[in-house]
């Protein structure tokens, strides 16, 4: 076919949870015009990316296309669909579309990153349309775990691609639209080519619980306890955090919010109106002369992060706050797999201040903000696509997907990071694969994961790291003796001295053996020098470090 | 009181899961003759320990009191209370009693570490004992996920105390003895001062499961299944490797066991007799010219570690061995917590190749070797102690097992690592606190986890690292320019100049300016150079890093 076609190329998202963002074009094949659906990033860790400070999606595809992109729709405010706005507007520069309060917050995000907010466009929601180039594009209300999330239709020449964005399938949230069957069912009458769909909890069996749920039996919670009550959950869920605070005024308690999030939400919430009736919450100052049985603070680290107000809590002090014995602590939330070691590491340090912990395990106090496997098979048939493409999963949620699609007789397909689908004929095909992959944000650069900048950071971190100079004098002759620094590793080995006098003695032996050949080629001395630092230092410590060697010639 | 005391000292194991060691001493005060009860290792990970190879328990309060050290008891052979024998064996020179199969165990982990294997005692279970001074010990049999676990009955002068040793209560092991209620009530009889016991899952609010109700679930799996059937568990739950295997031959699939740790346990369950009837196995090499519709492999593995053979055949081939579209793979176990990340990566790339993966979330092929709260609360009514010190838990476990106690009416303690209590009068009291920690095998050294080595490793892994070199000649003159490496950072930053090149010429010009005093004064000198270094990469990049300055002056 030569003529024109509907592109989806995920960048981020499919293959993984976090970091979202989705292509979509349409025209002839390598001039399609294009719209991006969110662009978020993902957060590191210690494991594989010690140092680094968010990651970033690898957009290189897209910035080399940017005269054929129209626009950037975000579908809501978390940060793995918007987090990354303001670190790769120079390098996209299209106009950012958003509903009001996912476009303060990504105004928010452009102001961090010294861009120019006005470049964010707040739209209504669906029936209204945006037109970007070939696309006109809706937003579409769904219930998720923020206020405002979207779908979006998609209308193309070819006819209408539907985009789930996160949701979940509540018809009463507490904060925000409810889901609406009839509207979805409308949306899907006049024939949805592809249904691009959350994939994130199609493991869950049963049917997902609505918000409206958690408030009751928070109640309950807070009304029997004795002492200063205490509450996570994520900042943005912001109907968590009104269900928590009316929890406690019902209760008598006054409510103080901590921590830099959890206030800046709330008050995004209220000023582009998602949040109307919001309880009076007292500062910090105020609420450390409230006696604690009237206080509930609401705060910010549900993960375990370490300078968030929970982990600071959990340390000691907060903004003059401290907790004492008798407290409720309670995790109104889900940890993240990867972030147990740092939510346990909290839960036993208020066990020694002899705080009650209450998490998740009952199922009581949280309710996932994602649809589950029979909320997306009613999202199929609701929106009743000829073809399904999960997304917002790791590869076992997009292929189990697939099989949910199957199991309704609807054609599904995997899609990953860096695959090109054409979706114009009736069979979906790769029609590429584009190079994606992670960028870091380290500091205040940005560097490829394959960078091998990373990489040898964890080397040192596992190998430790041993430097090794030598001068050497005009006529390629040792000036004084090699000299040894180590860093991370064990200062006594197996010979009883200390392993930098044994390394020494080593290196020194062996350019006292070594020939001019050596001595005259920097390369070749090099190498021997690293050679005989490995060998000795696995001998003494039984560990091949790192080494660095610094060979100084006197002209 | 002046007379002789019963003391009790945890030296691991109480307040975090991992690394038992548990002192029990009688005697007059500071003359008290000693028992250990178990010597395990905990496991290190990159966030807190990257590099270190194992972890074992600071045990320097025991090593200088050797000799009061009458004997060392391993209530059984799990690596977190038998682990460390071979290592610290030196350090303590005690007789090592344990039963046949965990006796076994720990002779290799002897033998291991290079030590002579016949320290260690081979005991019959109760009614026997062992004198150790003046202690009689008894190793009760007691189920739990290992076979030949043991509770100890540790008598002294002053009375009985019971020390639970991990156990479940399970009447139908399938491997090794059963739960005897009965056996257990007899030793509560003649009265017991203080239970000490597992905490484990104190959290877990339903009775227990029986090892018994997973193979009938598995067999329905396996029978099922189409392609290969991979199973993966702890390669010391020798039941439900049984059950595995067992599901298999019924299925009509051939059995191979894959993985050292797999093929250790199994011939030590056979050479010592607690596993008498196990499948015929195939050899890998067997294994890859049968069908794999008849075939089933038993791996290691569960936890996601890397080298094991899940890890590899996620990655692609173990032993000539590799998985296919439509096979399937079994996690009959439990991701302990902080393993997630190694385990969700392993269930990815299986779906990457078209594998069916299964695991624990439905509760049927799975259940846990430790006693649930309403197990707890039979344990207590059995043995009927006065006092009740929950070990082998984080503090929040030991908190909450306390707790248990006190519903039942009976007092509990929680006695973290490091409290020495005195169990002799009717109220337990804290008599001593012992410094504790932790010891971290580095390569074939033995570090302290305070020394810095290890946070020297976190420090270049989070912040780079920069080595500065500089000469000065006789006169205190610089020779040549300073000269920069750089490990682990971005080589570009704000001047859009490599790093080094900018770094170089500031110490240029740092040293230019710096008068006598700094240039004759190393430690003023290599101040300066940091905080320049320091200064200039936070600037260019972002970040502060390690630095290491090397001044050579010719002499």
């Amino acid at each position: 076919m030569s003529g024109e076609r509907i592109i989806y190329l995920p960048l981020g998202g499919a293959g993984e949870i976090g970091m979202n963002a989705y292509v979509y074009g349409y025209g002839k094949p390598g001039q399609e015009r294009l719209i991006l659906v969110d662009l978020g990033v993902t957060f590191p860790d210690m494991d594989g990316t010690p140092g680094v400070d968010l990651i970033l999606p690898d957009i290189s595809w897209l910035k080399e296309r940017r005269n054929r992109l129209e626009a950037i729709f975000i579908t809501h405010a978390h940060e793995d669909h918007v987090g990354a706005v303001g670190h790769f507007w120079e390098d996209l520069g299209a106009p950012i579309y958003a509903r009001a309060f996912t476009a303060h917050i990504a105004r928010l995000k452009m102001e961090d990153a010294g861009q120019s907010p006005e470049t964010v466009r707040t739209v209504s929601p669906w029936p209204e349309t945006v037109e970007a180039g070939p696309f006109k594009v809706g937003f579409v209300p769904i219930s998720h775990s923020i206020p405002e999330s979207s779908g979006l239709v998609i209308d193309t020449p070819q006819g209408r691609l539907v985009h789930s964005g996160d949701f979940k399938i509540d018809e009463t949230p507490m904060v925000g639209e409810a889901f609406d069957r009839a509207l979805w069912e409308e949306i899907g009458k006049p024939g949805v080519k592809a249904l691009v769909c959350d994939s994130t909890n199609v493991f869950s069996l049963h049917e997902g619980r609505s918000e409206a749920t958690v408030g009751p039996e928070i109640e309950t919670l807070v009304r029997d306890a004795k002492g200063m009550v205490v509450a996570t959950t994520f900042a943005s869920n912001v109907a968590r955090v009104k269900t928590l605070a009316e929890a406690a005024v019902r209760a008598g308690r006054s409510v103080c919010l901590l921590g830099r999030a959890m206030r800046r939400m709330i008050e995004a919430s209220i000023k582009t109106g998602v949040l109307a009736d919001f309880p009076t919450v007292v500062s910090p100052e105020e609420a450390t002369q409230i006696p604690r049985e009237n206080l509930m603070l609401i705060v910010t680290g549900s993960q375990g992060e370490r300078r968030a107000a929970s982990a600071q809590l959990a340390r000691g002090k907060f903004q003059g706050l401290t907790m004492a014995e008798g407290d409720l602590f309670l995790f109104s939330s889900k940890t993240i797999p990867g972030n147990e070691r740092g939510v346990i590491s909290i839960m036993n340090a208020f066990s020694e201040q002899g705080v009650d912990v209450v998490d998740d395990s009952s199922g009581k106090y949280h309710v996932s903000g994602h649809a589950n496997r029979p909320d997306l098979e009613t999202m199929h048939t609701l929106v009743n696509p000829q073809l399904v493409i999960p997304m917002h999963g790791e590869h076992r949620h997009l292929r189990e997907h697939v099989k949910v699609a199957a199991s309704l007789g609807r054609k599904g397909v995997v899609a990953v990071n860096g695959m090109m689908m054409d979706l114009s004929g009736n069979d979906p095909k790769v029609v590429e694969y584009v190079e994606t992959g992670r960028t870091y944000l380290d500091g205040s650069v940005k560097i490829g994961a394959l960078d091998g900048i990373v990489r040898d950071r964890i080397r040192m971190a596992l190998n430790g790291h041993v430097i090794v100079t030598v001068i050497l004098d005009e006529d390629d002759e040792m000036l004084g003796e090699p000299w040894c620094e180590v860093m991370g590793l064990s200062e006594l080995g197996r010979s009883n001295a200390p392993l930098v006098d044994v390394l020494e003695e080593d290196l020194s032996q062996f350019i006292g053996r070594a020939g001019a050949k050596t001595l005259t080629d920097d390369d070749k001395l090099e190498d021997g020098l690293r050679r005989i630092t490995r060998q000795t230092t696995q001998n003494e410590i039984g560990k091949k470090p790192e080494v660095t060697v610094v060979i100084s010639r006197l002209a």
